[in-house]
């Protein structure tokens, strides 16, 4: 039975028995217990490990935070300074900064998609500034020319997001490029309260609105790194799940029946401040983790 | 077990066998080929009705519209054009129009639950206009005095609808109120695909937000008409469903582990493009409803 | 000449020569060097003094901050601090706390006239939690009871804001009501710079969308406070100021030519930016004010 | 002194006297009655004509249209339909269709600066559903291949929007770009009432956002052509007029204390209502142009 997750601290889950044993998939977990958050490290180290866990080569960092949804901005503030001190290790900021694209996918017109382009609405935009007044300007801090887009959907671009991306990134050349989209977990505890860190892109998956091609180091050509919270699950998969845990997944064919969910996702009634809330803590990380020399000096 | 519907269609059908034989229940059904609609009429007429029924007194015309969610212009107009004609059977518009307030509930932000809000953007809103201008420049046609709101949510006004509602009756003083609200269904196949108009006002009950206490005759002083559209399924509902239909849920417990779930909702992947295009259908429709003198002369 | 401004500052200065000593208008400045702000108390005492200046009776309180379109947060948290001051002390805010519906006046889709909503948007909303829970649960520390609403404008819901927020305050009778709208000025150099607050309600008057109504204590029966900043000048005036300092203002008529721009209005090329920006700034100030028991204890 | 619009009309008529002999300027106009329309055509024919006139060499087509802010949607469609004929007239659509990217230049957050992104969100986008199925599943209607972006502002990119639409086109193959943005004009009597079509693609120039570089056959490698509405005067042109017209241009120096005033814009009071209309006759058009044979058969 397929199950539908972006998050990869699910897809080794998902493999049951035996999870911590996989050839090829080394796992580290560590608890901050002053912000009650759980940080978990899973590094997909070969082809083979790929290919059991069902997800790319490379490293995912899954902070867990259970308080993600309390409207309370010192402690937002504080989880900003963790997610962009994870940016800055899979960034490869130099002195000098660097030049990152930030995209923030998804439709802007659904509540539950809508993280990326919010992100990316408070994101502090450089690229122009200095390209007009000169990183000299600015001497003593260094500051990292930062771009950004919101793509939008293929059902209102009639392109993939991949395609504007490509273009956009071979038209400006930055070093990085920083995605930003709303995931589909695999449990509805997850939702809203899980953020997920990546050096491996996007890769055409579940999402809410399934609106990915892979959005890669290999179709980009510059270092993808990937930031996603879930919004969502397929409600497919929760209805899978809950006759699995009835114990009668085996006897009944819910793949005939549930077929027709996979046109609906479930998303918690509260979606909208926590998009609201969390698309600040996220652009404010990466505020803070391009900027940061800045910051220091 | 409960079950969470606002569609009177379904609150029947859950009675499940003898549903044609309840007391103080009359159900009366026809079809509209040329627009493949079909037309549900449930009149509660007693006490005893609405008990079995779980729904209270009053007319509820349900119209299926397989193809709502189709975006041609022409067929939409033409659904306008059934929709009109049946609020014009519950609201008592005389030869010289009437005064009403229509509300949009629920919350702009959250896409699902945008339908009200969306709604009353479209209207063509004439209160201001006729007290300025007064009827008898409009002579030889009729003209309803519109006015509208979309009182917001509870999390963001601290207010209950109700309160705000009254209070703007009681000071304006119009004929009767029209409340637009997105609904919850119990099946996903009702979803997006089902218009609903009563002549019993908003009961507090399952929505999109839970955002609804009472507006009825009753609280407001002035008769209620309702239409609504399903736009979510409750996900603990979808998951009784699953497992009712597995046949298993006799013998474990679902309530238990299901009751989270009740903070989550599913809803369809197409959901903005939807709210979108029905809210013009039921904008056109009020305005064909109130205005239809002046259309006609 | 028509002057079109809702700044008493320069309803003031409009007088010309000899305006420090306009009997019954008391005015007196100070600066906060650290701040780069200037505030300017005018206290209109006599109906003498509000026939001659053109504002009614009571206190309005203008800074002038000349950064304030300067996107850095901690200025905008230091300039909160000294809005929250100025609020309390028009409000009677006692040990308790109080219960206050704040209004934000104004079309959210018009940005130059947004203010009002989206600082309504930031707010923290108490009252629906106070009466849940009551306000034992919150022992030891005082909150104010916080509804707040957007009424929208007369073109989009056929009622005066007066007329909607009479009724929703004879509804839910709170203490006070404090209104947020974006105001027009005289001069293109106190757009988006100045806030002014005052005990004297909002009067029918300039604004950008004309859409006021009185909202004053005689009109709901509670102290209005209102809080404003300009982000328009009518375009008649900023003609006729041209006019004016080119000397020739007497021998034509400019009243004739320019009434036609009376439809128009003038307003920044980064209005979006600044909106959005002091809108929080706003929402922050009123939150401290109104909370100030619970952050201090 | 400047005279800033974007209007090839208003820029012949700057030229005062005379104006109908430039040489290698050919106007000719007509009108459409029924429809109370004044068409003006301005080809720009040589090098020569397009320094005096301050235009770049090609079609200019002006539809003035006295009535275009009336909410008359039955009039709207038949505006409607002028434009698609003149966008027919200047996209070379073959009997196959053709494929077309458009692009919403502009601010949607700015009421004044969102006439592109609106029209564009209204657009029926066929790109990704003719690559899917084929053309031939279309057979014997023609249905040209329409994508769409809307890029955003560099204030909030840190990129040109030619930068952005340059790598969309490398990448996605377009045979035109057809753009959409709001304009300036010089006088407030245009605004909101002047529809302009042209050949020449889009110039740096005075805009609501000045967030324009070329988008021009020669910068993109396709034919580009435009459309645009004027939404603002510049401030500056507006008091500069004044005092042209009061006979007392020559003596101050308007130039100096006018500069100021080019950081704002002048715009209608009925701003938003005009775009939202609009926006809608435009993205008719646009949709009958382009997808014309499929209508027709």
């Amino acid at each position: 039975m397929m199950v539908r997750t972006d998050l990869a601290l699910e897809a080794r889950e998902n493999i049951g028995e035996g999870a911590d044993q996989v050839r090829g998939v080394t796992v580290s977990e560590y608890s901050i217990p002053e912000l009650d958050i759980r940080v978990t490290r899973v590094n997909v180290d070969t082809k083979n490990g790929a290919k059991i866990i069902g997800k790319p080569m490379g490293t995912y960092v899954t902070l867990e935070v259970p308080n993600l949804r309390e409207p309370d901005s010192g402690y937002h503030e504080e989880i900003s300074h963790v997610i962009a001190e994870h940016l800055r290790e899979m960034l490869p900021i130099g002195k000098g900064g660097m030049s990152v694209l930030v995209v923030g996918l998804g439709n802007r017109d659904v509540t539950a998609d809508s993280l990326g382009p919010k992100v990316v609405d408070h994101l502090r935009i450089t690229r122009h500034i200095l390209d007009r007044f000169g990183t000299a300007a600015y001497a003593g801090r260094t500051m990292s020319r930062v771009s950004a887009i919101a793509p939008g959907v293929m059902a209102r671009t009639g392109m993939e997001a991949e395609e504007v991306i490509r273009g956009i990134v071979v038209q400006t050349e930055p070093d990085a490029v920083l995605v930003i989209d709303a995931l589909a977990a695999r449990s509805t505890k997850r939702l809203n309260r899980t953020i997920q860190i990546s050096n491996t892109g996007i890769h055409p998956g579940s999402g809410v609105g399934n609106h990915r091609n892979a959005l890669t180091e290999e179709s980009l050509g510059v270092p993808v790194i990937a930031i996603g919270i879930p919004t969502v699950v397929d409600a497919g998969t929760i209805v899978s799940d809950a006759l699995e845990r009835s114990g009668r997944s085996i006897e009944i064919d819910p793949a005939t029946w549930t077929s027709e969910l996979h046109n609906f996702y479930v998303t918690g009634k509260d979606i909208d401040e926590i998009v609201h809330l969390v698309s600040y803590t996220l652009s404010e990380a990466i505020n803070e983790a391009l900027q940061s020399e800045w910051l220091q000096s």
